[in-house]
């Protein structure tokens, strides 16, 4: 079940010039499936990332960090390799070993060093890696790399995901034009910092070297780590901006009139591919805004909004389409803010008032929070009346489903 | 569906001397069932208690908070009363006059000043107390107060509860035996700090002014604050016990050689009720105890016990009898611990040492670990390797029920 997310149509995703990408069915998990993705990037192109706070995080995701701190000494980054199927996740020295093979194997195919490879894994933790499985399909994939493979590519990460994510947007800058396309998965161990997610953007814009790494932390916090399922942050969330500079644009600093044309797109293109993977979240009937105004800074909001989202209870009658708004009332008052005057706190869901200054508003009819209820989308806005900060969350309700999906899979 | 939890006993729950119970059908929610309990204690008796710290808490702890801040300068605390059905909570200035006026009545009943009265409610949130019902109710409760109620009054302060919890135990001090009988209530929205819960103990042990306020707190981190089952901390939790001092055993202070005895058996009455509530836990099959040790400080080992307690996807993995153990370390690996060092992890299912210096025990073979999940109860320990603080908590999986008990019915 999915809540208005339709599939993305091939014709819609348009290629990033200089950027390629080739898949094949390594047989990891499962036969039959396309479970390996290499993407090549042309000469000169940048390459920036955000990681998973997980301590637990996982061997590719620690090659990933040290090769991008390299900072092009050996060599600037011009392809990443995914698999699905197995996390390399809690597995140790022999799990290290595995993603650098990974990157060695690659480098032989396409006469790089290993250093200039970014590995990326999902699925299963606590498993060895099938490296031969890998190393063996990696030729095939080369040989299908193309830059029309966007749709393949977003098939090729799935796990759990019922259907592939991805999207296109081409912009006008007073430099000229510029496509972003990006693909993604995820859909659940899916919490801000980061989902059990892969998100991969591509762009023909060129960036000056530092800018496109501060921008990609940016857009991080404003769309994968504002989303949320289960609470459960994964040990191999990645998100990657890529950047070919094959376009007429190059951006040189904050201030070039395309960056913020730039900039506004790539906020807009995370957003939509952090929401897909909400929509496409584990049993999920439901899409649902938390928007959390009114506080005395953007960081107690999150506390709030994410103390919303996280509740079972609070999902679970969104799941029953029941306005049981005290559970709402509930979550924020645990939140963490130990200084909440509650009898400033309101509360809308939707258009409808429910909450006025921490009590129940008296104008408030259960017919109209029940009509709200109904909508596949719905917004809870609260408002601390306590400051001007702000912050806005995404998730899905708890449904029969996700028990079932979590408790019936290995994942 | 309860794990490992029987009928409690009506000949088993000694009676306390000093302390009676009184119950009546009030009709609050729902006709023809308890929903409305009265306790009273004899002169002299001492009362302490522990409330939620939820920002949106109820307005009977609010008054609860203020009768015993007045530390018996208007008499000291004579009679409780609870009614479920309606927890009064997010019900503004007309939720304080409604407890208000709920100890006024009683006060009236039993000729005591309002402020020796302590009132407690429990069920739906956000809806107005129907404060007429309980007024004219209480007389019946009074008229059937006695000291051997103690199993119609688990009844009579169910909510989504299976079936009543309570435990009586007698222990010899070196100056007499003291008697100990508690009940408590809970299902859902438990977590600690506290959980949806109330639980009352009484003793005919008598205390020195302070002291029982102390073991109160001690008593409840050690049971109550210990246990969760959804993470959502209630409006309403209170943990409450009472000290009538008819017994043979005054303790003056710590060093008292009864004052060992005593807390010891508070701790494990306590304990035994809490993990009784975990074994009801809303759709609970299996009962889990997570222990952290190796930890720099206690507060440490219970983020990390929390985390693995509360995430969705190691709750339904229990549920399906599945050791997906890499869910619990990046659980472990996501609990805030920013410096932890993942390669002096070791983890236990049970006998069966899974993982290994952060990685796949080599000599860990699946089936053993699939042996101890088929077990009803089953011990996840925890080693950080980082230190000699632990901390023990106890939850309950996440299966279908939960989902259907919360979708299903407005709790």
């Amino acid at each position: 079940m999915t809540v208005n997310l339709s599939l993305p149509q091939k014709a819609d995703l348009t290629p990033v010039k200089g950027f390629a990408m080739g898949i094949a069915e390594a047989g990891i998990k499962k036969a039959n499936r396309k479970d390996l993705l290499v993407m090549t990037l042309s000469p000169g192109s940048q390459v920036a990332g955000v990681f998973t706070l997980n301590r637990f995080c996982a061997a590719p995701v620690q090659v990933c960090r040290g090769h991008l701190a390299l900072d092009g000494t050996k060599g600037e980054i011009r392809a990443l390799v995914v698999n699905t199927g197995n996390a390399n996740a809690g597995t140790g020295e022999q799990g290290m070993k595995h993603a650098l093979e990974t990157c060695q194997a690659l480098a032989k195919e396409l006469k790089l060093n290993p250093e200039q490879i970014l590995p990326f894994s999902t699925g299963v933790i606590l498993e060895p890696l099938p490296i031969q499985k890998i190393i063996s399909a990696l030729p095939k994939a080369v040989a299908n790399l193309g830059e029309d493979h966007w749709f393949d590519a977003a098939e090729a990460i799935m796990t759990t995901d019922t259907q592939p994510k991805a999207s296109s947007v081409t912009v006008q800058t007073p430099a000229g034009p510029v496509v972003l396309t990006g693909i993604c998965k995820g859909a659940g161990m899916i919490h801000p910092n980061m989902a059990t997610m892969l998100g991969f953007i591509a762009t023909d814009a060129g960036f000056a070297p530092g800018l496109l790494t501060t921008l990609t932390r940016e857009v991080a916090d404003l769309s994968f780590n504002a989303i949320t399922i289960d609470g459960d942050t994964s040990t191999n969330d990645s998100f990657i901006i890529m950047a070919t500079g094959q376009s007429s644009v190059s951006i040189q600093s904050t201030s070039d009139p395309s960056y913020v044309v730039v900039r506004e797109a790539l906020i807009t293109l995370a957003r939509k591919l952090a929401q897909m993977i909400v929509r496409d979240g584990e049993g999920a009937t439901k899409f649902m805004t938390i928007e959390v105004l009114g506080g005395k800074t953007p960081e107690e909001c999150k506390l709030v909004a994410k103390a919303v989202a996280h509740s079972p209870l609070v999902k679970t009658a969104f799941f029953a389409s029941d306005p049981n708004l005290g559970r709402i009332l509930a979550a924020i008052g645990y939140a963490g803010i130990q200084d909440l005057d509650v009898n400033r706190v309101q509360m809308w869901l939707g258009d409808v008032w429910v909450a006025k200054n921490g009590g129940r508003n008296p104008d408030y009819q259960e017919v109209d929070g029940q009509q709200v209820m109904q909508a596949p989308e719905i917004t809870v806005k609260i408002d601390l009346g306590r400051g001007t900060a702000s912050q806005t969350i995404w998730t899905c309700d708890l449904s029969h489903d996700y028990v079932s999906i979590n408790a019936d899979y290995r994942s």
